[in-house]
């Protein structure tokens, strides 16, 4: 096949689509006011700012005034979990329960939290128990924070579960959702989400924009003081156009959840049927219970970097896990804990796709993969011990 | 004269300039990688955000690895002063010394950050005395935020000498220099700065981007952990655009300072001789040590929001204060702290100019305020007292 360009590494980010650009561009040019000003450019920039609000809102079935804007998933999911502490500490509430496979913007927040945290396991199939919640409660427990699907293997938790389990036990409940959010049907309500975090990027907005939806009842104490905007609880000039972005983007993505899930899974399935065929390949994480876009292969033998480097020169953008620590040179926290050995999860590949994804885009992957894990075996050392074991 | 759009209140906000929209259209297009994937269009996201941060840190006379991109000022300012605090407060050390007519993003932060607080005062010329500072240090200061020019009233503080201050005292300091940083040269190493707080949207780049400059050794722990971006010190998938369009911006800005203060002093000081000429006005702030386009004017007998909305309805965007609080019916803290009365403070103007002001639209502000002041203080039982009195 002729070499193409295949983005399939939408986990990571995504390009912004040109309805949202359309949307924002009014507010990088001419509409420059400051929402706070009073004057008809100032208000015609709170207005676009309300308007975004209520997109968010109603994508998830949360009122406009549990919609804070922030800079980001990362951001929201610190403001939840730092501010909960803040609060809920000096009543003697500093436990968190959470689980091993959590994006780091919640495993390192509550590291650093200075609380006292229960890390649930995760199954093989990458699923967590919602009873292992329930019995990891305890009388001082502040927080869960359970993310709604899980940005490395896909896997999209029981969050409707786990949300009766927290509202049963009277414990708030906080979802890292910037994977779930456009990819599945999500009414906070009906969840018994109280907090939800989720990021613009990943839904192709532009990147430095996000939202906390929080319950009023339950706001967290600002993370960023200053200013009155966002009723007071999240200072800073608006970063409009990026919000505009943001509400045109999550009114986009969440108008046919299902028509996106019927369009997408069938490419997906077609990858993972393709590369199942490659021997000693596994794929990682439940096969159904996952994102329509999510693709994430173990190959043994293989060296995850080298793969992406390959992958790379042949027109293919994919990751081994995160974005967020592709620098690193550790295995995947989330591999490792749905029970990969060091080796194996080394050599894993991300495969995100999105509506944008071509059957031909599929086809170029599934021609280019298998020969290339070929290649790597034929230079391994590790993958000749295999076979002549 | 006929009707005509004037933007003065660029200090609440500038337009977005054509050359830094250019830098940063290809990272709201095409080069939508996410800087910390491996592959091409990924590098290539983060060779701009280093570029940028070279940018960013030429500008100010600092080394990149001092630079670190936030979300804005506010952002910049809470992590500094909060981060020190939970740094420095172990160590005893938790009284804070910063002046009383700092922005919110320094006040709020500092009354809840849970430290003791100095609230330095301010002369009625709007200068903060060094000396103040000095006397102001104790055992258990952890740090100074003084910020370099205020966002009301314009005025330049001895930034050079607090700096001194502080260095010879062995405590930090940090300033907030939103309002600053392209107005008045800065070299953060012969200013004794340990941490400088910025804002992209003060200086003809995006809304949604800041910077902290903090030298190394005094890094304050992060305010939002998770992934390993910006050196494992601020977490979240950079916000590529605004970071390219910060450093086009700071770039052009800092590029040639004396020409810029050349240019617009003339126009803030014809503002200033015109407004003068009305009645029972009042120039706030050091005449001379203040930023080259602020004007900040109180009109006895005049309510400052009505004769917002009539400059609006002429065509003219100006403030009476921080934009971040013009929701607010309290005087501004600002003029209160140089000595106002309730009454005198509400009647107040801030006009702010920029390079892209021109002679025009400093006459038509010049013929159009005075009218206006006069038909508001017809209307004003205030006036009509003080004419009486």
């Amino acid at each position: 096949m002729d070499k193409r360009f295949v983005y399939a590494d939408n986990a990571a980010t995504t390009c912004v689509s040109s309805a949202v650009l359309e949307a924002m561009m009014p507010f990088l040019t001419q509409e420059y006011g400051n929402p706070s000003s009073i004057y008809a450019i100032g208000r015609r920039a709170q207005r676009a700012v309300e308007d975004a609000r209520m997109q968010v809102a109603a994508a998830l079935g949360a009122k406009p005034n549990e919609v804070f804007f922030t800079s980001g998933g990362s951001e929201a999911d610190n403001w939840a979990i730092k501010g909960t502490l803040e609060r809920l500490a000096p009543k003697g509430k500093r436990h968190v329960v959470t689980s091993a496979f959590e994006h780091h913007a919640v495993l390192h927040t509550v590291k650093y939290a200075g609380c006292d945290a229960t890390y649930l396991p995760v199954g093989s199939d990458g699923i967590v128990d919602p009873q292992d919640v329930r019995k990891a409660i305890r009388p001082d427990t502040a927080l869960v924070s359970i993310m709604f699907a899980n940005n490395e293997i896909g896997t999209i938790q029981p969050i409707e579960e786990i949300g009766a389990v927290c509202k049963e036990a009277g414990i708030l409940f906080h979802t890292d959702a910037v994977q779930a959010v456009g990819n599945v049907p999500i009414d906070v309500n009906a969840l018994h989400i109280d907090m939800l975090s989720l990021s613009g990027h990943k839904l192709h907005a532009p990147k430095g924009v996000g939202a906390l939806l929080c319950r009023r009842n339950v706001l967290p104490p600002n993370l960023i003081d200053g200013g009155g905007q966002e009723g007071g609880h999240r200072a800073g000039t608006e970063n409009t156009a990026g919000i505009v972005g943001l509400g045109k983007a999550i009114e986009l993505a969440t108008a046919d959840i299902p028509g996106h899930i019927a369009r997408v899974t069938p490419l997906r399935d077609k990858l993972i049927a393709a590369l199942s065929q490659i021997e000693r390949s596994r794929l990682n994480g439940d096969p159904v219970r996952r994102l329509c876009g999510n693709v994430n292969f173990s190959f043994v033998g293989v060296e995850g970097e080298s793969l992406l480097l390959m992958l790379d020169n042949a027109g293919i953008c994919a990751s081994s896990g995160s974005a967020c620590t592709s620098g690193s040179l550790d295995p995947s926290h989330v591999l490792l804990a749905i029970g990969l050995t060091h080796e194996v999860a080394h050599g894993s590949l991300r495969l995100t796709i999105s509506d944008e994804t071509s059957e031909e885009d599929v086809d170029y992957i599934i021609a280019t993969v298998p020969p290339i894990v070929s290649r790597l075996r034929a230079m391994s050392p590790l993958w000749e011990r295999i076979q002549n074991a």
